[in-house]
């Protein structure tokens, strides 16, 4: 490769991180990128499956933990990979060293899913002056207060895109265990394609409903800063997927976007829904359920409001995410008390799957046709929301194979016959 | 319990920590001593198998690891108890939170095996004055570059040590896995017995030798403070031994000290011995040898240099912790390349048993006895060092058991029969 003379920030997730031989392995990676000539710095996450370890160990000393010390128990994942990496780049013989979020610092706000505030790059600015590699744990910060702040689950993406932007670098490369964006689970639908370049927006969208590749607020801030990302595999050096703005002016490869009407199909099973019966038909009665949830920082998606029986009384569902529901019942327990509905019934076998693409704005039919797709096959919707890139649909988690494999063939995604191998093989 | 209104510092080692049930007992431990009154600092370890974990990790990594980094690995293990612990204690409606090394700060100098230069105990005050309770992780402080630091293993105990000193607490508790201070591991002779009190300097050789109930540095700290420590079960309500100064002074129970000659038998599995042979016959040579590993923070303890042939080559025999073994092989390189010495054997295979006891000082026979103990039973020995209250002798592995079963029944430190079960249940 040419000396590029960039400068660039490389995450790698849990499972690029999971054990020392795969840490070895992102070193050298790491070696290749310094090798070229360009600037790095690297962000890295916990290995997998450490961060549930911690969170389970949370839950079991105190199902209603306080977030502070939550913060202070799961920052610990991401400290010691960055550690692990620091020695290993070292022991190549490179200039490494790890910069826990506290000593940089990278200021954030809150905590359990805290927000960055801002990062200093002092401290990095002369780690790149001295050819020096700067190791960075993602996922944390630390408050005006100083304490330890972590950003939410998946929030070593935006660590990483946040010090790219800090730091001014020419992009963002998320090293992950696929090998770039795909038009939707290859595991579901052997025919589906990756994609050489998608817009912020439908990455957005492909994110926030499920196809794991990117933190949501990861790309929502690379997208706000115009950063150009991309999303490859830690494992093969194969060309990932870039991810700029919808003009294309982030794309520097002279590549012509795609502009096929639908992206891609994407599911998300995290989601539970939670229904409350007899709510009492006056003003404010929704506002007094959700004021509480908002204070507890929960996200509630997809609403459903029926008006019901003579007695004016109504059922409102709405889902959140699976791991808040505990707290959701704890925050609506006061809300029933005082008399705000009667009944509260929870599910979470459910799937949310939705149809995405930049294209669909002017395309009035995609909801018609994903509607008639589901119900040629007796797929009954639970509930429905659309953006104007997206419609989501609530089904049972039952038919998640079945309704997105359906709609990847009706929306015209399947890769032709000739290219499932390659299709398959991710 | 009356209400005493002392200042406790409580300190809890890896096998009490080890698990949500375990930190939910120690919690409950800290509600008792919070409920008679007492202020209550806690300072925690690591889960049992933790630190052992990450020192691996590390090693594999990177066999020769920066020890800066090394310390952000390890010291995450004691960030998860203090999280954990806090958020317990929350959870039974106490007012606990947790304090980091570096949030205090505790400050301290080097890594790896970190001294610790002071602590600020200005938050701790706040909080004392706030009936609350703080958490610390032990073994760890911050360098004034704000690098994190850690103590060397076993540095919670000093950690704990520390901050009563720093705190002018009235004691320090140290709960751990057995219930006290014994003339020698129960484990190897069931009529070990349990000792009520014993002096810093006795508990200092205790542990420098092998009886891993207290960090060595720990012990000297409070002896140079006069902090009386206490170290007592985590698992059961029962007296622990005392450790205080010769003249009893910390000694407010009004005990009377018994003055056995022979306080204990230890041993030390711990040691690795390094021959280095052929060393010219000139001035430094030996400290040719020494100073690398000065240089490299590495302890040497028994020394044996035998004059030999005619040429005037000499053999130099030492010890150095197991851990540190890599390490002093690798320093000790350069020294033989300068023609130091020529050939390098290492032996791991050993253990120390030491006879230790306050009236040693008046007693000249005590190392002929253990000299002829041991002989007796044909256990040959391959060092010797002596100080004011302690012989040790280095042995090989094999005999560890059968040379403290005889020492003990040597110096009169068997229980009297009768109260053997009450030892063997330790």
């Amino acid at each position: 490769m040419p000396n590029t003379g960039q400068r660039i920030v490389m995450k790698f997730g849990g499972t690029s991180m999971a054990g020392i031989e795969r840490i070895r392995h992102v070193a050298d990676r790491v070696r290749r990128e310094v090798a070229t000539g360009n600037q790095v710095a690297v962000v890295v996450s916990a290995m997998a499956g450490e961060t549930d370890r911690l969170v389970q160990l949370c839950k079991e000393a105190a199902p209603l933990y306080d977030p502070r010390e939550y913060d202070v128990v799961v920052a610990s994942g991401e400290q010691v990979t960055a550690g692990l990496l620091a020695m290993t780049l070292q022991g190549m013989g490179l200039n490494a060293r790890s910069y826990m979020g506290w000593q940089l610092p990278i200021r954030a706000s809150g905590h359990a899913s805290a927000l960055i505030e801002g990062i200093d790059v002092a401290v990095l600015e002369r780690v790149f002056d001295d050819s020096g590699i700067a190791v960075i744990p993602g996922f944390q910060g630390v408050t005006s207060e100083g304490a330890l702040a972590t950003l939410g689950r998946g929030g070593s993406d935006t660590s990483a895109v946040a010090l790219a932007i800090a730091a001014k670098a020419d992009r963002c490369d998320i090293y992950t265990d696929v090998d770039g964006v795909y038009t939707t689970d290859p595991r579901i639908v052997p025919r589906a394609r990756k994609l050489d370049v998608v817009t912020y927006e439908e990455m957005l969208e492909l994110a926030s409903v499920g196809a794991k590749v990117l933190q949501t607020r990861s790309v929502g801030l690379a997208m706000r800063y115009g950063m150009p990302l991309q999303v490859l595999s830690s494992f093969e050096d194969l060309p990932g997927t870039m991810i700029v703005g919808e003009d294309g002016s982030n794309l520097t490869t002279g590549t012509v976007m795609e502009r096929n009407i639908i992206t891609g199909i994407a599911h998300d099973r995290n989601e539970a829904f939670i229904t409350l019966t007899g709510l009492p038909d006056r003003p404010g009665t929704v506002a007094a359920v959700f004021r509480p949830l908002a204070d507890a920082g929960i996200n509630v998606d997809m609403i459903v409001q029926s008006a019901k029986s003579a007695g004016g009384m109504s059922d409102l569902t709405f889902t959140v995410p699976k791991a808040s529901l505990a707290h959701s019942v704890d925050a609506l327990a006061k809300v029933r008390e005082a008399g705000g509905f009667q009944e509260l019934l929870t599910n979470t076998d459910i799937v949310k799957v939705s149809v995405v693409g930049v294209g669909m704005r002017s395309n009035a039919g995609i909801a018609a046709l994903m509607f008639d797709t589901l119900a040629e096959r007796q797929i009954n919707i639970v509930a429905i929301s659309t953006s104007e890139i997206k419609v989501s649909v609530l089904i049972s988690e039952d038919y998640t194979e079945l309704a997105v494999r359906v709609l990847h063939t009706a929306f015209g995604l399947d890769a032709p016959a000739a290219s499932l191998d390659a299709g398959a093989a991710s």
